[in-house]
């Protein structure tokens, strides 16, 4: 068994090095009750690994507990990701399976069962994480999970829209209505956790053009040269 | 019936004019056989109004006709475009169907039912405007055309792949061997036709952020707004 790194996470992780701001992807679901596909931009946040395995990388994203893809992704789970590094000119295509992790009080959160053993043989704890990622956004992105249902129709308009909070930092003793805007911020939020299991990735920046196939295999990952 | 623009384009075109460079896209789409999405990255081209009605734009983008995407997009032509505009902060995803238009020779093209009557009553020429889109492609993607199947297993490994052609350029006369690539190149060359019919609109380079829905109605668009 293959215990090291996939070498698809070397090559992403050089270039998201060499160009720290490129961490927009598109996730694409399946909303089992059309056949329609959905997509949209998602912000990458990091890799864990909460196995301390390093060949079973999982992808870190964040969400609106509210939005629409949850309830595709917890009744689908089955996900791509693509990830157009303009400044590297490479593509990763990965395909994998997704989890939402949200507040332990959300309704949702009886369909959150990815349990994972540390190498301490520990359960990992998820709502550390959640929280963990929730204290590094930024103050524009915490009180963006103040707002009414995210796609749900504006009531009220422009004015209304005026009055959501553009800022939230942590609430200071006493700071009530900054504390209820915290809580409804940290119920909203979050974590989509993307375990990959199959990889394409494409170098369109060196000829002849690459294109290689990464799947996981007996614990570990197989690749392959394909025609890009 | 309104048959103007619909403001979404005249937002998109503006983020382009500001941002010429930001044409890469991500189009979903399904292949009917899995309940998995897929999604790569795209490159527009342009907007095309064959039938004169600025109220019915199609979107251009172009591709290999051997990638696994035409068959799916043959087989369910629901497809979802997401296109991030980082220059501007907006984010455009655009729901609709898509229509492959390869070569008339190519077995596929049976698939191809997409025809449009011009303002002057006569059949828009579909071929006419992927003959103009393929004279249009850099020399690099005419080359990438004459490649073995996209996606199949790279046979001969690197040292094949060096002997695979860089630049295509419009052969001379007499040069044979540029005339056989010229010919392989078109007849691998496709056009993806995306019809949209609902576009979610978001702008979070502004505060308060903005979302808009918009959807083809009667003829013509209408339009809502959203929680962001």
């Amino acid at each position: 068994m293959q215990v090291i790194a996939p070498r698809w996470k070397a090559a992403l992780e050089k270039a998201l090095a060499a160009h720290p701001k490129e961490t927009v992807t598109q996730l694409a679901s399946i909303d089992p009750s059309t056949p329609v596909p959905h997509v949209r931009s998602i912000i990458f946040r990091s890799f864990v690994e909460p196995e301390g395995n390093p060949s079973r990388p999982l992808l870190l994203a964040t969400t609106d507990v509210r939005t629409p893809k949850t309830a595709q992704m917890i009744a689908n789970p089955h996900v791509q990701l693509v990830w157009w590094m303009d400044g590297s000119q490479e593509q990763y295509r990965i395909s994998g399976t997704a989890s939402i992790v949200p507040a332990p009080g959300q309704s949702l959160h009886k369909n959150f069962t990815h349990s994972l053993r540390t190498p301490q043989g520990t359960k990992f704890d998820w709502e550390a994480k959640r929280l963990e990622v929730f204290r590094n956004m930024s103050p524009f992105m915490k009180a963006s999970w103040c707002r009414p249902v995210p796609g749900s129709r504006l009531e009220g308009g422009q004015e209304e829209a005026r009055k959501w909070p553009v800022r939230l930092e942590e609430p200071k003793p006493g700071d009530e209505e900054g504390k209820r805007l915290w809580e409804m911020s940290l119920a909203n939020f979050a974590l989509v956790v993307i375990e990959p299991h199959d990889v394409d990735y494409v170098e369109l920046g060196i000829v002849p053009n690459r294109r290689t196939r990464f799947w996981r295999k007996d614990g570990g990952w197989d690749e392959e040269e394909l025609v890009p």
